[in-house]
């Protein structure tokens, strides 16, 4: 069972609901978005990401007759409902931020149109696609943004929330500006570029360290990376210019060396001096171990010599912030605006879109939020995606939207790359939003 | 595809170090042990979980042929030791603490004995799969020992880490003592309790909240539990009395209320009161809502009229210690103990057992780490299950490895039964493991 397609990884309230609106014929259209109410401390903005992974769910959802006979002998479900979801396809509308797009909290970045049940039912997984990759991406370009001009390797798959998480973290740091990954489904599926080579216990399971790094060259000579801490990293420095004038004879060329412990900026400027001694100036050194944004930041400031970092757990847990405060809210149902008043969670009714202004350099100013369709300025953010289940276009390029990312990172300004919190960047909100918000929510409204 | 039986759901490195090892000729018995250097600062012991996922994933391990086409298109690969990998199965053995064992740092919990491309290659699922369960069961189980008497139920699905962690998550807080789960899917696959009946959008929809309660509850006869925090929590609950009357002529029965925000307590308060002057005293009350330990801790010592709730986002993303210090590290290869030296990840070297001692109340007392087979105790933890790739027992049902964990939280000391950190659990190391410890490492040995 591939728990990433089935129409049951939803949460159970999806199901009795659609038991309630099949008996009640309710089915007229419904309009749900999926916003953040608030960025999490850490972080100035957000990438959404996932649009394609909720595209790819809504094309294909369906019910087999395995679920529907398993969902029988629950005894929760009515026969005629169940015959029911056993037709269910969906037929839905999708306007959405592109993948890489920078936004921020109450700022819509997918809405869902269609037939009350249909956009109910996946509420639950498509908040599940959208809260993780952007979760990942708005972190990982947090280390993109601490470490100008050094490569990046997603190391995480060994710590990421399992496997479907290992794959998407890799998508979402290669989309916001990673080099590649050490994953290689990842790799596969999404023609992301793959980093590797050798753990410790390749060098342990050799009785000499000088053993294992000259075998290790010979058996994989295009891919020639040495991991120098097992023991002590100088003294393997030394081991790899020795090995090179060996290996050198026979055409192979070492890459890099990776360090992997202790003081990063000390043992990178020894061993950038010891390779140096031995003339191999073209040798790379790749550094990796417990690595984020603020250690990338410090290392980087610092000038120290290292080429790459592979950055493993912090990146694909997002670990200062494994969340977002996100909701699939129902703006909409049968032509009217929805709303509730439960307190401390106040929204901004109706169905929306956001403009974006910039200035004459091309930085983002402030943007709008308006009742859709109300004025149309220039850069609506929310753009149609897919029409009564159909997309309405290929789906993008991985390499696309890693480019859109670089573009849109470029556009931010200035403040908002800082790792550390700054002023909010200006969210304004239209004077027709606001007259809604008192018409259905009276003075209660208070959100933003 | 499904990315959670791929061989290629794996770390680069550990396909680069094979090619090593074929080249090589190494493929003699080698000795992994998984384990955690140290506990996350809010946890006073860790619960091991993942055991059975791991032993499906060694036992179904094997490269398809698309897997080997995909591999030899990357040029990285040499034909001989392609034709090797797809001709690889798994027969390794496998000793572990079995699932919903209480432990803590440096305690071995998985050993993978075989030879060592195979014990090599697992490696990076291996880890995936026990870091994340192991740390959602020891996040759950803190909410288990924070709302006693309380039912829990897992509402994380929309935030996890993708489909895996949502299927993963609602199985290990079902294992850790939570009642059961909203995910559908983990409902049918590991047969765990259903949970889940309305969302805000359902009355949203309707116009008057009381029809969408009274048609709610004509649809699903059998679960009725009706949210209150939509619009008034407190009107609301007058709703459900009045309702309570007609409901009861056609002989449904209203299970209970959900409150999803505001001040729980004082809502729970007010609800109770106000259905319990309606007659409705067998009526429960369920909340929810960004609850972690510490705010059930809260509700429950303060008496509050809560009878179970919904516990999401935080215990499934375990979201302030969303990933554990672990590694799965080589101890020994043809015969010799391998150890390494990097800075600040010295550990125990050698294969390990821990043996556990309890008082007379069958209270946990002190761990003894050890070499495997160096003094025989009772109470070894770790025990054989797999032996040359072949289980040596059926898999354990989860309900017995819930009851499992029961007892084994009973036999806690009960310091480490609080949510504040008190002083770590004593795990002692025996003379004979200082004694390797020291032959190998020199005076540098510097863990526990």
């Amino acid at each position: 069972m591939n728990a990433a397609t089935s129409a049951l990884l939803a949460d159970l309230y999806e199901l009795t609901m659609l038991q309630g609106y099949f008996e009640e014929g309710m089915d007229q259209t419904a309009v749900f978005e999926f916003f953040v109410r608030k960025l999490p401390a850490n972080r100035n903005f957000l990438l959404a990401v996932g649009l394609e992974q909720a595209l790819a769910f809504l094309e294909h959802f369906h019910f087999t007759a395995q679920d529907l006979q398993w969902l029988e002998e629950t005894k929760r479900f009515q026969r005629g409902f169940l015959s029911y979801l056993g037709k269910l396809r969906l037929h839905c509308d999708v306007d959405a931020m592109p993948e890489g797009t920078a936004f921020f909290a109450n700022e819509p970045i997918l809405r869902v149109t269609g037939p009350l049940p249909q956009a109910q039912i996946v509420e639950t997984r498509l908040m599940n696609l959208l809260n993780f990759q952007t979760t990942i991406a708005s972190k990982a370009v947090r280390c993109v943004l601490a470490a100008p001009g050094r490569k990046l390797a997603d190391f995480g798959l060994r710590r990421t929330h399992g496997a479907e998480a290992g794959m998407l973290a890799a998508r979402a740091s290669y989309l916001a500006g990673f080099t590649g990954t050490s994953n290689v489904l990842a790799g596969r599926l999404y023609d992301i570029p793959l980093f590797g080579t050798m753990a410790h216990s390749y060098i342990q399971a050799h009785d000499k360290e000088e053993d294992a790094f000259r075998r290790f060259a010979y058996a994989n000579p295009d891919n020639v990376v040495f991991l120098l801490d097992t023991y002590d990293t100088e003294t393997a420095a030394e081991k790899v210019v020795s090995l090179a004038r060996l290996l050198a004879r026979d055409f192979i060329r070492i890459q890099a060396v990776r360090l992997d412990s202790g003081d990063l900026a000390v043992h990178a400027r020894r061993v950038r001096e010891i390779l140096d001694r031995g003339g191999l100036h073209e040798v790379r050194i790749f550094a990796s171990g417990g690595l984020d944004e603020y250690k990338l930041q410090e290392l980087a400031r610092g000038g120290v010599p290292i080429d790459g970092f592979g950055v493993g757990t912090h990146m694909s847990t997002s670990s200062d912030a494994p969340f977002l405060d996100c909701a699939y809210k129902l703006e909409e149902y049968a032509g009217r605006a929805r709303f509730k008043l439960s307190e401390g969670k106040v929204t901004w009714p109706g169905i929306k879109q956001v403009y974006r202004a910039y200035d004459s350099n091309g930085k983002m100013t402030f943007d709008t939020l308006t009742i859709k369709g109300e004025a149309e300025v220039r850069n609506a953010l929310i753009q149609p995606y897919m029409r009564a289940g159909k997309r309405l276009r290929p789906a993008r390029r991985l390499e696309e939207s890693r480019q859109f990312v670089a573009t849109e990172v470029n556009s931010l300004p200035v403040a908002l790359r800082r790792l550390e919190p700054v002023e909010p960047y200006p969210v304004k909100v239209s004077r027709s939003l606001e007259t809604l918000a008192r018409a259905v929510g009276g003075p209660r409204f208070d959100a933003q």
